[in-house]
């Protein structure tokens, strides 16, 4: 095995690698979004019952993944890759993630990851003051939104029961209520379960239009639970919601719960970056009152997966819960220090180097340049919606605050017609013309269900995306649409128009 | 920003990297394992409290890490760097891991991850078929053997109690008991945390000298707990020990557990890899008795962190915890098939693409070169036991089963004296050698306590470390040790003979 460490190997596979890299960057559009095969096709291509048993040079195994692996995944790199709340990621973040690979430091203990650790406690803390959060705050990266989202729980339900709950466990008599929207990502009910809470005990608060908590309904669950004798112990504020990319009310909600004793998580796991605009900065009041927060670089600043950060106010909340006594061959008594092991800080030990990466995209773009990216990404959002707006058939049920589009199509004729109505075959046509596309390959875009009604959902965060490229994309969609009522008698409109 | 995706760019910054990745591994001797400084002289370096404004070439900062930031970090690399559970990454999984990064695709849904899919559902089956797990088993990949654990734990809770519990909550009226030993990992004492059963509820059984579970601690405990009204749901078999690296006793623990329907769980972080081995193999008899199953391919397999599978015989356990009916904008409903949205099987949503650099490494080194390099590095460890023997000072406690040796030296007039006696002089003497050739630089490993006395515990994982070289560090801590009883008197000796 030697010998792929030798100068001559490393030469030749990181000339391909270089290949590779040009190819994939310097021409987004080169390939298709998608290069559809059914499933049937793929596993028949690619899946291999039997591992392989003898070597073989690393050059052809790369040129395989090149020729052959590569073309038949999903281009997420592709300006019209819209189907997932991030979109490929940074040239210098893809370097940052090699290095970090090379290294292979582990974020554990100070003594094996001397700088690494400094660099994971800084970046964290550029992250807190971006996001606007009180001087001091600092936190942890974990592998992925859903993971800070459980750990972020986890510290408030053994801080609002009392740290003894680690000895005792969960004090399930006293009938612990977890507080989100019907809106929230679904990691929370994942985290409900490990938890232990259960979903009886995840209370779900109605939403308004846009998917943003309604605090009518909050106020009002609230005083039920005190009628109940439950303990409401946490909320979530979502910032950039799944489906709207909208904001839960996070000033009033804090405004209900913080009196209450009420631990905040602010899940921006999404909707962080609009922390550094100027429009989308207004939504982040109240966020001195969070007690945790989640934020998903990989989302907005455009980093390869999973670059997430869960930060705090009081990081020290992290070491009451997970630092543990036991492991002594790793952590080594030290003096005191601002700088610790950050192994006591998570209940991970191996932990990935995921802040070099954007360590290094930071020191090359700039802060400024990541406010801009943001500023630029709201206002194509805006401008599509504008442009939404501007035609007969396409249709918004709210104004987007967050680089999410979620829309539907309904010519004139439709619009008179109750929307419970038309929903079925409004939905399987939506349904249909997305799965076209998809099949097509230049565009990929999710549906989601909002107001009782699927929608195109259009996740804008790709800084490659163009106003010029959603309107023709739109104009298909159209025509698909067209074409699709031609085919297919639209059962609701004879019958609104024989009431 | 598009500057950095232009091919010029890409061409300059790949050039630098492709210095660095020749510099670091065709020399894995050229630097010092650790290039010690204080940790006020690195936090002056590097600390910096505001974040970069301004932008800056990539190649500068790739500059910058290549001669300031990567000299300060400890080479994990260093055939003598012997303190964690890994030890550098193979130069294929590097390339494997920058390919995930570079196509960045998230492993929740089939449509948006095609061949990613089959790829992770196919390395996870190769991983159980090596290991030995029934025909039918695979698994997810997760981020870290800490997390693999804590999910394998959730699963046993909610599949021992009824899947209701995850309505429900976690029946704390039942007592519910998690049994390790008290050589287990520490990830298990987070679990119990996270899961809400608090320590009270973690029952630990006493070990032999090597560390192994004391089976028949475990059978009276089990007894107690009948007595108690307690219920048993879960135990964690460690194969491959953290201290000792030895083997808990599989076959008989699963034989006095599995009539009760307890959950087996294998954390096979470390040691999956004996697994490979001819010796190593026997301690896995019984593993058909595995309900879950950890195994780091990070630790054995030589990549870089993190490439945890988490497997298991019945996958289908997965869905049944962790998939819910929430996420509708991302998971659509599809036709049966034996490839499906892997985002169902686990509580993560965005998930890193890990078993791309093994399906790599796979593919280059072959399965053959994976059993032969399990054995080298068993032999060097071997070879390393029979050589400390062969000396007069050094002492193993016990005989290793996968490659950690702990030692201790005590020369001959040591060895009449009570252990515990001279424990206070011999522990200050590892640690203060320990800390002098770490900050030396040119070997790093670390200190552990076992059987009540500090000893050397050195993790021979490295494909680079040789005989000759332990040899010499042997050597080396021999002299040091002799310099460290001339200037200090060891109270316990004068104070043995006068008896």
């Amino acid at each position: 095995m030697q010998a792929y460490h030798q100068p001559d190997e490393i030469r030749t596979v990181t000339n391909r690698l270089l290949d590779m890299l040009i190819d994939y960057y310097s021409s987004p559009k080169s390939s298709k979004a998608v290069n559809y095969r059914s499933k049937e096709e793929l596993v028949k291509a690619f899946y291999q019952s039997e591992p392989p048993n003898e070597e073989r040079p690393l050059d052809d195994v790369l040129k395989e993944f090149k020729e052959s692996i590569l073309p038949a995944s999903v281009k997420t790199w592709h300006p019209l890759f819209m189907n997932q709340m991030f979109a490929g990621a940074s040239f210098p973040s893809i370097i940052g993630d090699l290095m970090a690979s090379m290294m292979n430091p582990t974020l554990a203990t100070w003594e094996a990851s001397p700088v690494a650790t400094i660099i994971e406690k800084n970046v964290s803390q550029w992250m807190a003051q971006m996001m606007g959060l009180p001087k001091g705050s600092w936190g942890i990266f974990l592998p992925g939104g859903s993971l800070s989202n459980l750990i972020a729980l986890t510290i408030a339900r053994n801080q609002f029961f009392g740290m003894d709950i680690r000895r005792t466990g969960i004090p399930m008599e006293k009938k612990p209520v977890l507080i989100c929207s019907e809106a929230s990502h679904y990691s929370i009910a994942n985290a409900a379960n490990i938890l232990g809470l259960g979903s009886d005990h995840l209370l779900k608060i109605k939403t308004r239009v846009n998917g943003s908590m309604d605090t009518n309904d909050l106020e009002e669950q609230l005083q039920q639970c005190d009628r109940n004798h439950q303990t409401p112990f946490a909320i979530i504020a979502t910032m950039g919601l799944t489906v709207s990319g909208c904001f839960d009310p996070l000033d009033e909600m804090a405004g209900i719960c913080k009196p209450r004793g009420i631990h905040i998580h602010v899940d921006a796991a999404f909707g962080g970056g609009m922390a550094l605009t100027q429009k989308g900065k207004r939504h982040f009041t109240g966020i001195e009152h969070a007690d945790t927060l989640t934020w998903d670089a990989h989302k907005t600043l455009h980093m390869p997966l999973t670059s997430s950060v869960l930060l705090l106010p009081n990081p020290q909340l992290l070491k009451s819960v997970f630092s543990q006594k036991e492991a002594t061959y790793l952590f080594h008594p030290q003096p005191e220090h601002e700088i610790e092991d950050l192994g006591k800080y998570t209940p991970l030990c191996g932990k990935r180097f995921d802040a070099l990466k954007l360590w290094l995209l930071w020191h090359t773009y700039g802060t400024e340049n990541f406010r801009e990216q943001a500023e630029n990404r709201f206002k194509l959002t805006e401008d599509f919606g504008a442009y939404l707006k501007s035609t007969e058939d396409f249709h918004m049920d709210y104004q987007s605050e967050s680089p999410i589009s979620c829309f539907h199509w309904a010519p004139k004729e439709w619009q008179k017609v109750d929307r419970k109505l038309r929903a079925p075959y409004s939905n399987k046509l939506h349904r249909t013309i997305r799965e076209e596309i998809k099949q097509d390959g230049n565009a990929f875009f999710n549906i989601a269900l909002l107001n009782s009604m699927d929608q195109f959902r259009f996740i804008l965060i790709n800084p490659l995306t163009t106003l010029d490229q959603l309107k023709d994309l739109v104009s298909e969609i159209r025509a698909r649409a067209l074409a699709y009522c031609n085919k297919h008698p639209q059962p609701f409109q004879s019958s609104g128009e024989q009431r």
